[in-house]
């Protein structure tokens, strides 16, 4: 038996409170070597940071001040979203190099004899002047200030030419902003362009309030709309209770 | 007074080796709490890396076979070595856009009227063919296969080009690289091309060991080429003798 007196405690070296034996951590040994990796850990992202400094070009808007301003940016091509309205119709000037390096859908239009490699205009469909910016920037800079709705337009842009390191970003921060309210929204958004890190938080949250779930005007109103959907939320439920009963046996 | 016995040794939650007064280490908490930190940081530092795959162009080796191959790669300059024999000539195909974000010196070019932008040829003296492929290569991938010849004639075109990223790197790979060979080679380089980082490790190391110095036949050739170099290692060694007997008092 081991017998614990005030005079027997030890001295945390990190927090320097006296602790005993129940709420052990780590000896001497183990907790510099941990503060040594941390220190390494810092250095390495630091360097990284450094990395995408270097790689990164204009700052977005550097980028669009430096285009209106006629400098010469040796752009040579120019993205338009082709459903605004005609009076306010705003060209955003790129790099074949940049759009081919980013997207293997701009690779294959600009690479081919298609339309947009002879006329230098890539039009855009469905999408407004400022998700189109938005879009634009983030293929040089890898940065966007998003909201909700930009997050959900770029992730259908992302997922259209295949930028899947920008489907990704906007996956992910949709999933941290997840609740009650947008589920159901950002579910169908999922399913429909097949965004599997949205869709598994999603349908896990569902799932997991299943009888809530289906108490909601949302529920209802799916299962008018999309019934398949709702089987699939089902199917899921019932996978998920499956394995919980066989883990308990 | 701390009396311990076998049976009061606490058990480290990272090693699990038993461990007494003296090896106190972390409490539970803290523990926890670092494992924590250090999950999220390894997790950032993968977040950085998917950046920096998005952000960086083609790999050096894709790079070049996809310019070999003549499939169109929007470039608009190339970059040639001037003082390769005539006989085997070899030009870099590059974009300017890329070009004048990674360089403030080929952005002036490239920006304003001169030669360089009529011609769409950037001459470059002084080195090889392999150097400018290295050169080239770096300011689209951040990524260089070094050796301590690349390192040093990349530091002086990093310089000269103001590419301060790929300096900084070229010093920091000759750091790791610095012995009692090499020294005074790194010592002369870092001094006449402003490399900071280069300078200091290689003066410390010198000044650290100042009476063996003094007996090497570098030593004799300095004081015989460049004296004023020698009188600068001894300004720097007294410096810290001063600083030294300083903290003693």
């Amino acid at each position: 038996m081991i017998k614990w007196t005030t005079s027997t405690m030890l001295r945390c070296l990190s927090c320097k409170e006296e602790y005993g034996s129940d709420n052990a951590g780590t000896c001497k040994d183990c907790y510099e070597e941990a503060s040594e990796t941390e220190e390494e850990l810092k250095r390495e992202i630091e360097d990284l940071k450094a990395k995408i400094a270097f790689l990164r070009f204009w700052s977005p808007l550097e980028h669009h001040n430096f285009l209106q301003l006629g400098s010469p940016s040796f752009t040579d091509v120019v993205l338009v979203a082709s459903d605004e309205h005609p009076a306010n119709p705003v060209s955003f000037p790129a790099h074949k190099a940049v759009l081919t390096c980013r997207s293997p859908v701009f690779k294959a239009m600009l690479e081919t004899d298609m339309e947009e490699r002879l006329s230098g205009i890539i039009k855009i469909s469905d999408i407004s002047n400022d998700t189109l910016r938005c879009f634009v920037d983030y293929l040089y800079t890898a940065e966007a200030c998003l909201d909700e709705q930009m997050a959900r337009d770029l992730l259908v842009l992302a997922e259209k030419y295949e930028v899947k390191y920008l489907k990704a970003h906007c996956e992910k921060f949709l999933v941290s902003k997840l609740n009650w309210d947008n589920l159901v929204t950002n579910f169908g958004l999922a399913q429909q362009h097949n965004a599997k890190i949205l869709l598994d938080a999603s349908l896990s949250m569902i799932t997991d309030n299943m009888s809530k779930f289906t108490k909601t005007p949302e529920y209802a109103h799916l299962v008018e709309k999309d019934p398949r959907l709702v089987v699939e939320i089902f199917e899921a439920y019932l996978s998920k209770a499956v394995n919980t009963a066989a883990k308990k046996d």
